[in-house]
């Protein structure tokens, strides 16, 4: 066991096992902060790059024992590796996978109490659509959140590695039962996922002139369903439990949908219209704080390199902060339109500094 | 009846009904070409409100006869308003409902078959989560794809009124039965709508501190949930049949999702998100073109007024064309990931170039 290291400070050599996106991500984040780290991947090709890349110090002939080891692997193999590497080491060990209560159990059927001590499940709330360590950065964990979810017998010493962890690498730790994460991450995450696959997948039977008419509502709802369906069938599999309770409540409310359509009961669409725009409400905003009461301006913006930049730099000078921005997909025309998310009570200045400087801006 | 005029010419005085968000920004944009425009309203006040935006130019007592009567009226209202204008005026008389079977059936049920030569319907793909005149802009319209929906007995010089009235606008005519457009939307739009509700939703159900692992997807999944309930409630009200069987048909893919969990069928669960993927990749590109070839550019940035512009304004020197941009929302962290997304024969070129400049860039 490495001895306590208080949450913030890391003490290396930390082992890596696969060098993907998120492995590789890990290293390139510890290597910034100076962390001594050695990488290990089935692929002799991924950890040449790995390395190449600057992810790793430590070479793999190197037997210094790791203080901590972090399993990065596809969410099939995670449990036998996190065995393993509690067997074979005195580190604490953890894994970054999408879903935490059954690998838990899995890892726990298969090493002694003793063992088990030293794990502590963990999960980054970052990744992309694109993977293996080429894909990998140094800042992908920046800013975002990172689940720590220890279990009822975890040491508090590896609790506060894995913490450390996260936070080293520029995340922001949360700390959660494994079993409330995945209940979480069914709802905030693989359901969303499920329900914009489902939405994505009617699209295929359209006629494509029908899909002409596609706006910016179904193209931010079905953005996530482009993600990599191998992956996503394991994480789906490794959640069943919360994710079948939450598809049953979906099912429900499209019957109720179904039923309120039938009998032309308005009263009853409008409830679960009602409920959605609380749920919209309910997502924290920016910075992870209560949400921000944003509102948007549009601005019409010449679709030519520098004009965007033109807009943004006037905001600026103005002494706006643009919250968010999105560019409206606008089919056969050189003009686009911005929307501009800033906080409620800066909009009149903006409006009215925007106009000033000859763009032209609604609500 | 006025003569036929060619599309992309639109001859007044257009008279709008309803000086709501669609009605007044219809005013603003006419008056932008010099067409005359007069306003109606059962508010006077929103009349007075356009008037003054510069919606109009007609005064309300000027007996003039109109040459295009557009209706622009909530939902429920639509098919008495669209057949009293036909019924009271020799003009084209168009509507700009964001459905358009079930009134063209109300219509024809309600004027003689004469007068229903004279209409033909329509639905310009834009809005607001705003409403009201005061929302309104000249500039809504602008590269929006605009549904002009001619029933079987439509006047050709009805239809190439209602056409040169879009292309007046500044949006993008495109044709469609009545029927083809509702299928359309059921599946672009509305159910699109509905499912986002569902998922928005069951987030109501979260304890607060699981919303905290939110991502970006799911925050993109839900945003037009936050949509007016009342104004949805008539959509899906108006277009029940369509909706009715693809929410079947969802109801469907539930079923199968929910069976394949209980079985650990992970073939079955890969094909629904295979199918996802597929229709992620049938939805048009910008511009209405087939889809473009984009890759996406991670960017850390400071999160302060002006360091966005900043790094737009180097992304313009360098040349390459920003089609699209996304700023992720980060918990806790004054840097933001900025994710830029370009045409992928510019990539290397932008990261080499954003690198040289001192950003921090990942793909």
């Amino acid at each position: 066991m490495p001895s306590s290291s208080p949450a913030g400070t890391l003490s290396g050599p930390v082992l890596v096992v696969g060098a993907g996106l998120l492995g590789t991500s890990i290293g390139l984040a510890l290597r910034r902060r100076g962390v001594d780290v050695a990488l290990a991947d089935l692929s002799p090709e991924n950890v040449r790059i790995a390395t190449g890349l600057g992810a790793a110090n430590v070479k793999p002939d190197d037997r210094t024992e790791p203080a901590l080891v972090v399993v990065a692997v596809p969410p099939d193999a995670l449990a036998p590796v996190v065995a393993e590497a509690l067997r074979d080491t005195d580190a604490v060990v953890t894994d970054v996978g999408s879903v935490k209560a059954a690998p838990y159990t899995a890892v726990a059927d298969a090493v002694t109490a003793a063992q088990l001590t030293r794990y502590v499940g963990s999960h980054p709330m970052a990744g992309s659509e694109r993977s293996g360590p080429l894909a990998a950065s140094a800042t992908l964990f920046d800013g975002r959140p990172w689940a720590v979810t220890a279990h009822g017998t975890a040491d508090p010493a590896a609790v506060a590695q894995v913490t450390a962890l996260a936070a080293a690498c520029g995340a922001t730790p949360l700390a959660f039962s494994p079993e409330e994460h995945d209940a979480a991450v069914a709802r905030t995450s693989h359901l969303p996922h499920l329900l914009a696959a489902l939405v994505a997948g009617r699209l295929t039977d359209a006629p494509r002139s029908h899909l002409a008419l596609s706006g910016q509502g179904v193209r931010d709802v079905t953005r996530i369903a482009a993600g990599d369906p191998a992956l996503w069938q394991q994480i789906i599999a490794g959640n069943t439990a919360a994710i079948t309770a939450l598809l049953h409540e979906v099912r429900d409310d499209v019957d109720t949908l179904l039923l309120a359509l039938d009998r032309d009961d308005r009263d009853a669409v409008a409830a679960l219209l009602d409920r959605g725009v609380a749920g919209t409400a309910v997502i924290p905003g920016k910075h992870g704080g209560p949400a921000v009461v944003e509102t948007s301006v549009f601005v019409a913006v010449p679709d030519h390199p520098g004009e965007l930049a033109r807009l943004l730099a006037d905001a600026g000078e103005i002494g706006v902060n643009i919250e968010d921005l999105r560019i409206d997909h606008d089919p056969g025309r050189p003009v686009g339109l911005v929307e501009l998310f800033v906080a409620a009570d800066s909009v009149e200045h903006l409006l009215g500094s925007l106009e000033e400087r000859g763009w032209t801006t609604h609500r």
